[in-house]
């Protein structure tokens, strides 16, 4: 492989010949091998985004050379465009607070622009990565935009996927309205509910989710760029700082305002960590949920079998016939996963010291793929499963007439000694509430027929706006 | 000592005869002998509050004797009034999803209300526990219920705390706001930052704190009362049902509403761990500054010693003469304790099963710890520490100079490449970058003076309101 | 209250005359009002311990007057045996890492023998806290050491009762042998299992606990007393430390060592997060084998019901005749405690700087609560469920019969394709996998006979021994 | 793309011709879209070598004919070789306990065996996936022991590189065994130490972390292979059962055992959780020596510079000449993504039903990610950082000289009190402690030569082992 050599502070290495990134990245590279993954392409675009957005400030401000910042213009757009991704070579998990992420990026479009202008890779006398792409900036100011602009892109298509399985919860809400089934608290038969209102109640928490993921993505839309190295702005000019920012939203068509105190916002990451709580109170409620479904479907013969859930693959490599919800399942252990990537999160942002958090590289590694799995998990979750839910109502009614929940609504008629008596004995003698009632003379076949009415005993009926708080 | 004997469902037990609890509580007491703690007294209160507002409404609604519903709101009221607190004797941690505490409050106020209508303790034909005083309740509304009211009462003291802190804060960023000192990224030597940017910096996170704390602390008004046992409202007549959350509102003078869906309401915990996590995320935040304290006051002559926090306590039991960060110290211990409990209020929300989650004893018993702890910790924080703090201008001023930090003020009037040469050479012979620079006649005087200001490196001097967003 | 005058570094404080503790305590006491509980019993009686051990050892080595050093050891005896308990009054939660305990142990010690020598509280000049009580000592040593000496007092408690549980559960599946059931993965089901199997699982998985919770009591057994303020031993004689430990071991009757690297041994407290991690382990395993006795109960009518809780309280306060797995449930609150506190442990431990760890007074206080609530919850969990599971064996094999779980069996005899055809078909026409293989002449009736037979299903009836590894 | 039509339960679907996997892979990588990574290189690995020792195991016990057993083992040798990775298509964070790859494996296997019989691609009459690959086998079992042989494979190289971390902190140790420097505890000025003991002490945890890990690694060689659907080996034969372990020790060169209850050994994932707790414990260690290389590094000029950290890169992109301690970061933030990791594992651990814990493949994806970034981490810590460390011996004993450390060695002498008045006014005016002694006459000058000596001060210079415990 034919190789330039590049020099920077600490040495020379050699580079690739066709490599766009430079000394800096690679030495980044084998410094931190740790994942082997890739760092996500929306950080890679935000990244872009934020090169673009200061070019074009500082040629504006008149102090970049309009040759030098078209040329990287352009090449921030060829990036957001697509290309260029192998040239980010740098591991996710990385020391030293995203510089080299961000020298990454500053060499790709160094060199690329370089090229732009007729000059030879690695040749920084015709753009230089930090004194032209990087100009005005720090890795302090840009790495902490770029995670905020990432999670700006990547939390819609999440809230998306939660109205969406919102849709699909009020759809069987509807479809399920007439089934009146046993409701069941801390797994013991409790009282009549109808399966509609089950599924409303689903749709009730998930809706609340999506309200306050709603709210909290505003938490992403201050941001420090213009800090530059600890939030004082060194070396960035007033034109600029008044500027980048109103720039950056035009470059990025996103809502964005500049922090009121630049020295807070570029030393703490609790915006980040409010994103992650949020998503991970989400994530309690979809596994929550999927308990549900797991449990209303156990059977098909010896479990509660109320709902079927779509067959969407063989349940066992050994027992024939086996269908297991699978999509429920796949949801928790993405719950679980955010909840553990929550903590994570939390420990890094517990770790800042001084004027800067160093540990942003392993707190957007795992919030990325927070927001990334509860978004594709939902999908598969309304897709594969919610919409194709099925109900046994002979089943339903079969197990609510069994069971012995009437004996609450007796109560407020015989008292709770009494009610508890009669359910004792019925669930002894296998005789019916109802008989036994009347056996004692307690009372009248009319008074029963309206106090164990199951609609009356699912719907209060009322109008609960009747009065203004 | 002298007993009565009571009865329930399981059998007979002796109850002390003097107690207002009764078998139930009793039973409970025996089954759950875990924490040996007992329940909060703001949350013994908040129940007494709920029966209070249950019986004023039965008997408006026509549906409760008048002078049993007299004897049940004054009993009530002596409990709210810090009564009969040892006949809680439920352990906090307890099976059941806070059936026992239910009972507990109950029973004390069935017997207390049985006693001023002239009857003996454990004679429930006059007053019942269950029929009369939990008339219309099921523990599922009442506990999830009295734990909103709880936090409400809770999280207004520590959002007082927090204010007070704010106001240290930003009393000691104006103090200290015209000395000088550097900036310090992952513990290395960065650029100047004034002493006074910092603690407003310290000031800013909690500010944006308060915020959140204000604004979640909505999602306690939200109450299921009126749900019963899974939401559907059974037992409750139409009158309670429209009428308990405005008595409960003016009860407690706290501002509330009842939940649009009460099946979801009485279900899912997720309110809760809303609050839980804005609590973690002000906790975090802290614990950084109490770190940032711990640096800066690090020494008294080995260390940082840019600040001293004031001595509170001798700090060694075998060094003499040294004083410790105990305050901070204090400080972190909480968030820790803070961020551990959120993990369990998470694992108890998750595990919520149908139409109850059995789990809440435990999240109330965290949650209710990570507020006061946070309280009394912030504001140790604030008198023992913050508002003491005294800095050392001169040890800031002799640091800074013997730093290279203004090496990067010098990179956009020399390079980037040319400025680290120069702090290189710096750092290895002692020359100053001054000295450095003149003698390599790169730049005069006169423009070193305008550069290396450190008045303008820590202040851009710009209008950042020049723009509209 | 008449009080006396007690000076130290930080200047003067009105103690109670009374008061066997002294103005240090005072003075931690007000800086630290963060829970407002005790500190442990069992570490209190562990300084006193350490105490006396120093006494003993420092008036054998010839450095502590023998009037002075018996009076500190019956001063000693004394706490062991359980007075002076209201004399420790400064918060488990403290700045200072431990010094504000050490140093209300110091003075309550010092008052105590000072009163004993006939002198005045107060008077140190005759009992002085530092140089005789805390003698060759530092906080640094001393403390973690107690915290080691408690965790070795109070996890055999905890391993007797796992040992006590895990007897019911051997109890309990030898009683169950012979009920054959149906095996559910997934919550579906499966295939065959006699419950006493299940009951042995759960013994086997709690013996796998108890085996670790011995081992890791080891890592208790290695302190650092004798390490003085960071493991130098700096004013420690040799005699001292070369006699303190096993002074210590005859005080307690506990098998101890003395740490190889001492200094080591006082920064880091990876033994204790060794202990937390097992105790978790310990807590999920309860935790699923309560999960598995809620699922396996739930009914009575309208779940699995095939075995029964015994009854210990009422299940509800609106719901008569409800009864809940309630010490299940309560066993897996405990359970998320621990987990919770595990991760405070964590974040405690990590926080260690250079010589010292300052964060154990959170890691003890959850520690000690992780250790006696799991205790506690293990104890009810044994004496108030399993001892008292009865088993439903009719139910059993209804349920088991009702099942398509045979097809299994059929496999390695019509292949799993086929198998999987007739189950389906079974499930969809209701006709018995048995009737539809005769029909289809796939096997004949003997053949069937031995195939679907229930016992062989659940028993491989082989010897596991017949080769070695 | 040409395709062949595949059929299950389910219906049919389309398959790539060329493809070695099946229906029901592709079945679930269109259900489980979720982290578009691939199953881990040593997972698929251990799925092979399963596969043929299966094949050996029904081969040798005469149930399955020679040339399909043949078959599958050339295919099996193929894939632990390194063939088919990108047939392995389905998602490592999936539903249905593993199902889906143990399929994915049993299709790739099947498939090629066909193919290596002249059989097209998709006949399964020739090799069938669950007949002939998954004979006497579950995904119960399977995946598992899978997961038990992956982590053999990957725990021996991460305990490597702990123990070229230790052999370099060793050598540290010794290097730096003769420069004497402040030792600190909560940041403040202490006593002595030498810069050696302080690696010693980093040594010596790691040693135990090792030896910890040594341990724990036998909790994975408990195997459940022959346990098939739930633990009770239905449809595997006497012979398999009784063979199958051994031949797997010999396919895998591992040290393995059948587990004594192979029901308990199906549905509990205590074991993983074991190893990553351990992990943890390791993590926490090595987090806490980074932040102490951190803080001992901090500078160069305003911090405690007493040790140089190696430079590795650029620290900044905007401030020249900063070189920051990048590689500790990445070993902290690769620790909290293990703590992070060990909650999920746990979550998912927790939520075992019955006779299954269907959470397994999210627990694989944590587990094997801590352990393989550990390993990574490690050497990167070892081989960019700690084998570079330099002292800077002269600062060293300029900061010891400027602190009051000394007053400690003088409490026995002349007693706490009269040591912490010297301190306190040596740091107030400057004097040396040994000025003020000397002019308070309180020591003479050859008591304070002996006294005030920093070696003994750091050395207790005794046989500890002097005794027998």
């Amino acid at each position: 492989m034919k190789t330039r050599i590049e020099f920077d502070s600490i040495g020379s290495m050699n580079v690739p010949e066709n490599a766009y990134y430079g000394v800096q990245s690679l030495r980044a590279k084998e410094n931190f091998p740790i994942t082997n993954r890739k760092l996500s392409k929306d950080f890679i675009v935000s990244l872009a985004e934020i090169k673009k957005a200061a070019a074009i400030t500082n040629k504006n401000g008149g102090i970049l050379k309009d040759s030098i910042a078209d040329a990287i213009i352009t090449a921030c757009n060829e990036i957001i465009n697509g290309k260029f991704r192998n040239e980010f070579v740098v591991d996710p998990i990385q020391g030293g607070a995203g510089t080299s992420s961000n020298m990454n990026a500053n060499e790709v479009i160094a060199n690329r622009a370089i090229e732009l202008l007729g000059g030879t890779k690695g040749d920084y006398s015709i753009v230089h990565p930090n004194d032209h792409v990087n100009m005005a900036q720090s890795t302090n100011d840009v790495f902490p935009t770029a995670g905020k602009l990432t999670v700006l892109k990547l939390l819609p298509k999440c809230i998306l996927e939660l109205n969406q399985l919102n849709k699909a919860l009020i759809q069987k809400s509807k479809e399920f309205d007439s089934i009146v089934k046993i409701g069941r608290t801390q797994l013991q038969d409790a009282v009549p509910i109808r399966l509609g209102q089950s599924f409303h109640a689903f749709s009730a928490v998930i809706q609340r989710d999506i309200n306050r993921l709603n709210k909290v993505q505003n938490e992403m839309r201050s941001l420090n760029i213009g800090a530059t190295a600890i939030g004082t702005s060194i070396n960035a000019s007033n034109f600029y700082i008044c500027n980048i920012t109103h720039t950056l939203q035009e470059v990025t068509n996103l809502k964005l305002n500049q922090s009121e105190d630049l020295i807070d916002a570029t030393q703490n990451l609790d915006g980040f960590v409010t994103i992650s709580a949020t998503l991970k109170t989400c994530a309690i409620n979809l596994s929550k949920i999927s308990n549900d479904l797991r449990l209303l479907s156990s059977g098909p013969k010896t479990g509660l079998a109320e709902i079927n859930l779509p067959s969407k693959q063989n349940g066992s490599s050994i027992m024939p016939g086996k269908i297991n919800p699978v999509i429920p399942e796949v949801m928790s252990q993405v719950a679980f996963n955010i909840i553990g990537n929550d903590f994570t999160i939390t420990m890094a942002a517990e770790s800042g010291q001084l004027e800067l958090n160093a540990f942003e590289p392993v707190l957007f590694y795992n919030l990325f793929e927070s927001i990334e799995t509860l978004t594709n998990a939902v999908k598969t979750l309304t897709d594969n499963c919610i919409t194709g839910i099925t109900a046994n109502k002979d089943r339903c009614m079969e197990l609510l007439d069994k069971s012995v929940c009437t004996a609450t609504a007796l109560c407020p008629h015989i008292g709770y000694k009494k009610s508890a008596e009669i359910a004792k004995t019925s669930l002894k003698t296998g005789e019916s509430i109802r008989t036994i009632i009347l056996k004692e003379k307690l009372l009248t076949e009319s008074e029963l027929d309206s106090i164990l009415d199951y609609d009356s005993m699912t719907d209060p009926g009322i109008k609960m706006t009747s009065f203004a708080i």
